[in-house]
């Protein structure tokens, strides 16, 4: 499996931010094709410190071809031109391959 | 389910460090009580550039007094220790509560 690792920065306005991640963004998400598995985490810290980033998400695909065909999709390109309508914190993206689940 | 995630930048010596930690780390890890799932995922970048980090491990609970629980454990604690033995480019810890799965 190959999986895309989204981390939301801590945005300008939190409660706004979920608003429209969890009803708008992962709607679009959801439709991007050949996605396997969507796991979203709100993010905290372990010592009570606030956290780097505010939010992370993670679509699984079942191989690195999956995912570029999923990139550049329709759907792949709708999802990722709708982060700029949110990303306040901006998004750090990376790739991740599983190699021990 | 609540999440530790570890995000391991990149080492000195990566190669070194992948045996370590495939072969010494993972094994005292998982010996960590409550833990319900270990994913691993060597990282990449989407555009090929360097990524940030090296290397990702989640670790899953049932809930944030089982992540605290295994944390304080003896187990837990060997764990955390040992990650100095291999981390030469420091690790970031985050806790994920899962929100969407």
């Amino acid at each position: 499996m190959i999986k895309l690792i989204v981390l939301y920065g801590t945005p300008t306005d939190p409660a706004a931010f979920d608003e429209y991640y969890m009803g708008t963004h992962v709607p679009i998400a959801q439709k991007i094709p050949g996605l396997r598995r969507f796991e979203v985490a709100r993010i905290g810290s372990l010592d009570g410190s606030t956290p780097q980033f505010h939010l992370q998400a993670e679509l699984y695909f079942d191989d690195n071809d999956a995912l570029m065909s999923a990139l550049g999709s329709p759907e792949g390109g709708a999802a990722g031109a709708d982060v700029a309508n949110f990303a306040t914190g901006g998004a750090t993206m990376l790739v991740g391959e599983v190699v021990e689940d």
